[in-house]
């Protein structure tokens, strides 16, 4: 047994190990999500993630690996690599591609399950499936070859996104925000005089899972990025991914006991994931000491960002907007501000402050404006919106014709989908 | 430090990791199957899975595992190793026999779960217990040392079967068939004039947990299979379990929405456990695109069976039968027809075709005998199927004194088990 | 590539990947603990489970760390590594010290976790953040260095606690006695003439889910424990893990069977985490049969000490004060009598079960009388118990403004949260 084949061993497992706790956030995600919106489209929210995680990982095999890491062509998209197909000797890699797809294809589902929160509980089945598509073979892949591929034109600039901060959260998180603009808001959200009526998590112990779920799978997506597990980096990404969590919760729990006397339960949530989106970008370039603050920082920021959004009368149904879009845009930008190479706050020097405020907005504009290209021309083949009356019935019945709580609500919603007799026998729930 | 003993380090944490992954894999088969079936067997059919992992394991310890890896008498069973004591050389190992016995104690501990839920919902617990007894001792382990066991006969007839689609899934699965088979249908499932009753699922975000889980710890159970960590295949092996996922769910969940005009949440994860199981031989010896084409099939394949089992009468409210018995079978011979070494369809040779048909047959009508045989000779000492008025009150309160759902039910189904100021107190879920 | 640096490699991803998962038992905890409680203060557990994640990384951070780890003074306390800054090399270490940090903070969090639940349903939230602050700053780190800091006195008088039985479990378990008495029962658990209101379980498939989460996590906490991926213990300690959750599970599940004719689900997953508890201390110096022993008398000590516990009137919702408190003070103390090298049974020899003993009873005491005076001096700042009012309308809303489950119970126990046309849309759940 060589030292270079215990090496090529360790490094792979590392890398599949942790692209297994990334695909695991999907069922993060989907718990979250679901916690959040109404029963009534608790079966369709959790199809969307499916539809995520199945065509996302179709499409990012058969194209969006090749546009995100072939051979580059002028600093723009990459050439080869389709259905892991080609010399990908240029990415120089020190694991076999196949584990290097694997890992990358998880980070593709979880861009796209960015979206699918955004958009629940009122968008067509049909046409999610396209913009599925659409986001895993081409927007995320185009902007993330910039960053991330080998020879991207920001990249090239010296833009530092270690896990993606930008890459996938700031983008999906504005591409979540012209998606929930272009399909609208759920009825009854917002009254004719401006106000907003709440709309009252269905399950938080689902949405709580989820939020655990995704906790445990951040360690594998930050730490994993490093691709290569004799990396000193680990520890120090591992720890500053832990704090920025803590520090996130922690502001975003006291910023709501504090306004209003009770500690907010989405808030909260909310608040570790924002730490976590923002350190993803500086988690191993940031002292433990700059992770708290970001995370700190994160964590307030997704609540302005939230009311943000509600009062631009966009309707967001889990935050996805706030937390992945703008605590992501926040943590690529603080890069720029805290990496103890480069950072203003640490060393004085303006230009990776520049580059990286450059490439967010580069990215959140791709994002937003591919999306919106996106739905407008799949609006031509089929509505992007459900009708009034499978949103009032609910997107479950109406479009996986299945109550997500057997029995339950059926009696009341919608013509009987059982016999009487075996009605009776599955009791109340 | 040498390089042998890092070597070993390092396989050892690869097998613990992936063996914690697949025991974690029964949460998810217990997710699953509660959320699959109704709300007054929740708790039993969680107690099932429990009874799955603690008896299994103490049976895998003491019996099973001298059975399936103990030195080969015949090709038939091996015959030390029981308790973890004697030497086990012959397996040639590269990991210490502890850690070799926990992985496979994880895979017999799955077996059994999948017979868990084609019994669910009427059957009696003891004969449960006693069943499992049989299954994780005896039934799994005899057929296991035929292909995985040094020396088994089917191994030595060049049988493939990598993660056990037919050694686990197959076996399993047909096991299913015969307990189903033998316990009867559920109360109301069938009508007189033949035609079938659909039972709503109670929990259908518990179920997509479920499938997360299950997808998480799969990557486990291939890639862990190597029980090699410097095994160049591990990319591969893991790169071809999310294929063939991907393509079972995307060909189940498009085959619903095309036949119906609604995309079935419930076949859109068994599709993606139909691609998963299917692979499971296969994950190592065919091509990314062979794995495709393997779980698109099987996501097909899958609910042509459940149709096929319910046109049999047989009542499987997971659908256990078809997704793991069928396309487990499926996946077994799929090995003889796309292997790169060896298939009719890649190399046009029809022998290890041969192997693996009559491999395959083999186990199946093993675990649909042994499970008959076992069922009629636990049904000498216990009823292994429940009174009618157990289960239409439930098997919950008739055999653990308790609802899921606290409060809820109790006050309809069964006389108060709570103070009535308790009950009020509790409020309404 | 060198072996050190392999080496290096190996350690820090088997202890990042460990500790992962010990971070997720936070998740398992969480269900757990929400599946006990009823409906009305599940959020308020959940909030709870954050809080501890939250405040206990950052307390253990800043203080809590150098308390556990830093340079001894006396044998007392540990006085540098506060904010991880300062020379940790007295400690030996073969990982980074922020790995280990990593490591030691998902230990932390464990502790304050299961205290969490005995106060569930009626504790003061700000009042329980302040007990956080003091449990994972001062009162775990302080006994934790006396058995697991360099020098620290009941390490030096040779007390064996592998993964923490003692130092984690038995003490928190009796903080959790302490902080059970003084917040008192909840309101209708005992009637006047002494008798015991059972209060049923709100959700049983959460509190199996979190079961789940926490056997999973519990390979990461006891073989992670070794902090060194070429230690020949890990197949040892996994395995030893595994049958001691078996024979719990099955002590605890058959004693209830036999005696009520009902297998019980609260005590089965009990049991199983009582075999858990019992074997942390040993699972590295036991064999495997006497792990089997200790499972098995841990889970019907977790019966026992759960009709004890109740009979003194104390009110301990999910059953923590006999699950970590008794059987894991069991369990330390069981090493004094099985393990290979020292112990009473296997060897006749005395010193170590006397030294194990002194152990266990000094760090029960100091849990139990910490917490009383820490909840004491809160008591000066803020209520500990919530009010009347508070209670009966559940947690949930009086301290987080939400129900657990959208909508429902909001109508009968506060006023409208939502606009009643919302309200309406929502349906029944």
């Amino acid at each position: 047994m060589t030292t270079q084949s215990l090496s090529l061993g360790l490094n792979t497992i590392w890398v599949v190990l942790t692209a297994s706790m990334i695909f695991f956030m999907e069922g993060g995600f989907a718990l979250l999500e679901a916690g959040f919106v109404r029963a009534k489209n608790n079966v369709s929210i959790l199809m969307k993630v499916f539809v995520d995680l199945i065509f996302g990982v179709l499409m990012f095999y058969s194209i969006g690996f090749g546009i995100m890491f072939g051979v580059d062509h002028f600093g723009l998209f990459g050439g080869n690599g389709f259905f892991l197909k080609g010399d990908m000797a240029h990415l120089g890699l020190s694991i076999p591609t196949d584990v290097f797809w694997l890992f990358q294809a998880a980070f593709a589902v979880a861009a796209i399950s960015i979206v699918s929160g955004a958009v629940a509980e009122r968008t067509n089945f049909k046409a999610y499936i396209l913009y599925t598509l659409c986001m895993t073979a081409v927007i995320y892949p185009l902007s993330g070859h910039w960053i991330w591929g080998s020879n991207g034109w920001l990249e090239n600039l010296g833009m530092k996104d270690f896990a993606g901060s930008a890459a996938i959260h700031a983008m999906a998180g504005f591409a979540a925000l012209a998606a929930a603009r272009i399909v609208g808001a759920r009825i009854g959200k917002f009254n004719e005089d401006g106000s907003v009526n709440p709309i009252a998590p269905s399950n938080l112990p689902l949405a709580a899972i989820g939020t655990f779920v995704l906790w445990f799978g951040w360690f594998g997506f930050n730490a994993g990025s490093t691709l290569n597990a004799t990396s000193a980096n680990i520890g120090m990404i591992a720890a500053s991914t832990l704090l920025a969590s803590a520090s996130g919760g922690a502001s975003a729990m006291l910023y709501t006991l504090l306004k209003t006397g009770k500690a907010d339960p989405g808030h909260t949530m909310n608040g570790v994931l924002a730490g976590l989106v923002a350190i993803t970008a500086g988690c191993a370039f940031v002292s433990l000491e700059s992770s708290l603050l970001i995370g700190a920082f994160a964590g307030v920021l997704m609540i302005w960002a939230t009311g943000w959004v509600e009062r631009k009368k966009v309707d967001d149904p889990v935050g996805a907007v706030a937390v992945h879009g703008f605590t992501g845009a926040f943590g690529a930008i603080a890069v720029g501000l805290f990496a103890t190479d480069g950072g203003l706050l640490t060393t004085g020097e303006w230009k990776l402050l520049g580059v990286q405020v450059l490439g967010t907005v580069v990215v959140c504009t791709w994002g937003y404006l591919s999306t919106t290209v996106a739905l407008r021309l799949i609006e031509k083949l089929v509505p992007v919106r459900v009708t009034m009356e499978e949103e009032l019935v609910g997107l479950d019945l109406s479009y996986h014709g299945m109550a997500a709580y057997g029995g339950i609500g059926t009696e009341f919603e919608s013509p009987s989908l059982e016999e009487p007799q075996v009605q009776r026998e599955a009791g109340v729930l």
